[in-house]
């Protein structure tokens, strides 16, 4: 696919097929989170897949958005060192990588906020001094919500999948 | 250009041609960022197109590694709403949109982090409330500079551009 449309078509996928993940496709997927850039090139992550379906249904009470998990046919975890100058923000970009090259590939990806994050550490066994404050979920989309792709979830949290408009944001040598 | 080949290759570069943007480049790396995924869709950023060479000049003072964007051909200053959840990691997401968008067009680019984010924030007339840690280059590579685009930058601090192995990083199921 096409990086610029990749980037553009890219939509939150919560209803997942059962149909597996091959592993060419996985690895990609993780290659592309190893590949990311970070501070100093410090790389202060960890991913977690996880499969076993109970383990999956566990993560997906962690958090109030988390449900999508129960469905994936894998979830990453992205573990971070939160001593890490800027952790956080290349946690980002690393998940945007992992998520558009599922996406390049066909496999939608969600991601899933640990809000009981403690809870959420003990299921993978996290050590206690990193960070893990998100799963992604991925699969392929179910053929029959293409509502979904097209940007509207049945969340009603998260109805408003418009956009600000571009003048709203962006500002031009000064704020 | 392909998806996974523009996120496999993409580099940070720091010296760029004096060889203008298209304005039409320009507003597709805008667009990009202004798509990225938010939580709860909050889109809790700005962005403040810097092409002023004194006022790159200046910003460039503002972190030790970001001496890059006095060459830049324009800097894109990402401001974020501290306040919203998880802010931190969608600036990460969207800047990640940014980069593979200009990188698909050929345009190079490289974060700078202001580390004296106040002085950052005044040269731009940023309210107080909000956060800008961060301005991106972008500029079309120098030819000359084949080392920093295979991942070779000149910086000593950032010598080791290679990454972790992949079982260095990646679990299976449990940490």
């Amino acid at each position: 696919m096409d990086a610029f449309e990749c980037i553009r078509t890219l939509r939150s996928v919560r209803q997942f097929a059962a149909e597996p993940i091959p592993d060419e496709v996985l690895q990609r997927i993780l290659q592309t989170g190893r590949w990311s850039g970070s501070a100093k090139n410090m790389q202060p992550w960890h991913m977690i897949v996880v499969r076993d379906r109970e383990t999956l249904t566990r993560l997906a009470a962690c958090g109030t958005f988390a449900g999508h998990l129960r469905g994936a046919v894998l979830g990453i975890a992205i573990v971070i060192e939160p001593t890490a100058t800027r952790a956080e923000f290349d946690a980002g970009r690393m998940a945007q990588n992992m998520q558009l090259a599922a996406w390049a590939d066909g496999v939608g990806s969600c991601i899933a906020a640990m809000y009981e994050e403690e809870k959420a550490k003990s299921i993978l066994g996290v050590p206690q001094e990193m960070a893990m404050n998100y799963v992604i979920s991925f699969g392929y989309p179910v053929a029959a919500t293409p509502g979904q792709v097209k940007g509207k979830p049945r969340l009603r949290a998260l109805a408003g999948t418009g956009r600000k408009k571009m003048e709203e944001i962006v500002h031009w040598d000064k704020w």
